[in-house]
């Protein structure tokens, strides 16, 4: 990463703090629809579906990591209000930044859709079966095909689920995963929408953001899958309890738990050649989550 | 197919005369930047590319064939018109159909990009190498997800090379197929930009309009590649000459037969399947571009 100005859209979410905090304060230009509050960096209270705001967010901007999003359950909900900022902002970005900034796109493992196949690695053809998954396999042709042309430097990176995220409802269908994971620290009761043999794709919010840093270095191509910690719901949660007892139960929806918990063995050879990690192991992605919080 | 009101976009284009004729034009709404003159039918010049114009052109309509399009070449050059047009308008029309109108839409085998697969079957991935062909992709995934959601019924078919098009320049960078056939027939000179061994993808314009007239009846379903004609360009030649001299020579343009002259071996068992045909062989394509003509 070099010393560039960096633009973070969606920077007052989740993901997009464990960004922020993973770079140089003085170099971020950070922007949500709320104003982020983050000292040192430049924060911006803007909407992104005004195509007219554009050029003064990108105005002395290098790169752009772009997270602006509406989550899965919200996008199913109000699809012209994903169509607006999941796909038309990010489109209207992409043709704003082009020629003048890089551009790293968080992606979603929501491009592949129930039932999902027996294993997933670089060459899986995408198949959403969400809104959100439709519009962000759509970003990533439009941003593929803006590489191709030469028009922007980019990589669209999708990311797993991240965890763990504050308990109020994230409108991501996949927040159980959170959700789990706060109850077996606290032990406390949890009625879960999955069985304990789901099988879920896990990252920490930090190396997230690592991923999403170390994006900004890397050369530009279509959409990768990035690595994973793939586990079953019992053995998070047992890594999460520590050999505490769980009040954790265990009431599957068949239609949640075919998105959200059947992901298969996953091999992505290309982003760990490009240096993309995930976070190791269980303990390892415990670790993470407790450091953040 | 029902005595229901069929609306046809770009239908002043050489596809849209063709799908105009397989209809009663006492059923037909043709629409496209300049008036279609169709006897019978109801002919109207619009611009879909403005949104508020779209209930006025759906009212009273049961069923929809989407047809307007940049082409290939034209789209390439100009990214920003093919997004108007080729992504958003159809964005705009399925989104307006929603709920009111089946919806046939033309994609394209530019889905398929450089270099092609060894063989094309149903569960061949897309990958565009165009800009043309990224947003028939983009638009493929929106009417598969609006499918799913239930909001409207539809289909999208992957049209091969369409032939025998007008001489005229057409901004298709497949226009050589249709060139070629007239050097053939005419025994004029040509210089075609593929070799004689270059395989393409070959449907004609009724069979195309009857493709696309059939799928007013078959099952929603996500995009499907059409049954298509391949032919060596040799054997096209020799079957459109009959036995005539030809003036045709070969210089081979690299970057163009990587995208159109290595059409592969294609499997469709879900279009045929569901009906769909192919001219039959390169005498049955020969006698219906005659037809037509």
């Amino acid at each position: 990463m070099t010393n560039n100005r960096i633009l973070v859209t969606g920077a007052a979410g989740f993901v997009g703090r464990a960004v922020a905090r993973a770079l140089p304060p003085g170099r971020l230009r950070l922007v949500d629809r709320t104003r982020p509050d983050f000292p040192g960096a430049e924060c911006i209270a803007a909407d992104l579906t005004d195509r007219r705001a554009l050029p003064a967010l990108l105005d002395g901007i290098d790169a752009i990591i772009h997270l602006a999003a509406i989550p899965g359950g919200a996008a199913e909900a109000d699809p012209a209000a994903s169509r607006a900022i999941n796909l038309d902002a990010s489109l209207n970005l992409i043709e704003a930044a082009s020629g003048r900034a890089r551009f790293v796109y968080a992606s979603s493992i929501a491009v592949f859709g129930a039932p999902l196949p027996d294993r997933i690695d670089d060459a899986t053809p995408v198949g959403p079966a969400m809104t959100y998954g439709a519009h962000k396999a759509m970003v990533e042709t439009a941003l593929a095909d803006a590489v191709r042309r030469g028009d922007i430097h980019g990589i669209a990176l999708r990311l797993p689920g991240i965890v763990a995220r504050p308990s109020t409802s994230s409108g991501l269908k996949s927040a159980f995963m959170s959700d789990l994971i706060w109850a077996a620290r606290d032990g406390s009761l949890y009625v879960a929408p999955v069985g304990p043999d789901a099988t879920i794709w896990l990252m920490s919010v930090d190396r997230a953001a690592a991923n999403l840093v170390h994006a900004l270095d890397c050369p530009s191509g279509p959409a990768i899958n990035l690595p994973a910690l793939r586990a079953s719901v019992a053995d998070l949660v047992a890594a999460v309890a520590g050999g505490r007892p769980s009040a954790i139960t265990y009431r599957p929806d068949p239609d949640l738990e075919a998105q959200f918990g059947r992901y298969p063995p996953l091999a992505t050879p290309l982003a760990d050649g490009l240096g993309f990690r995930h976070d190791g192991d269980l303990a390892g992605l415990v670790q993470s989550i407790w450091s953040t919080t």
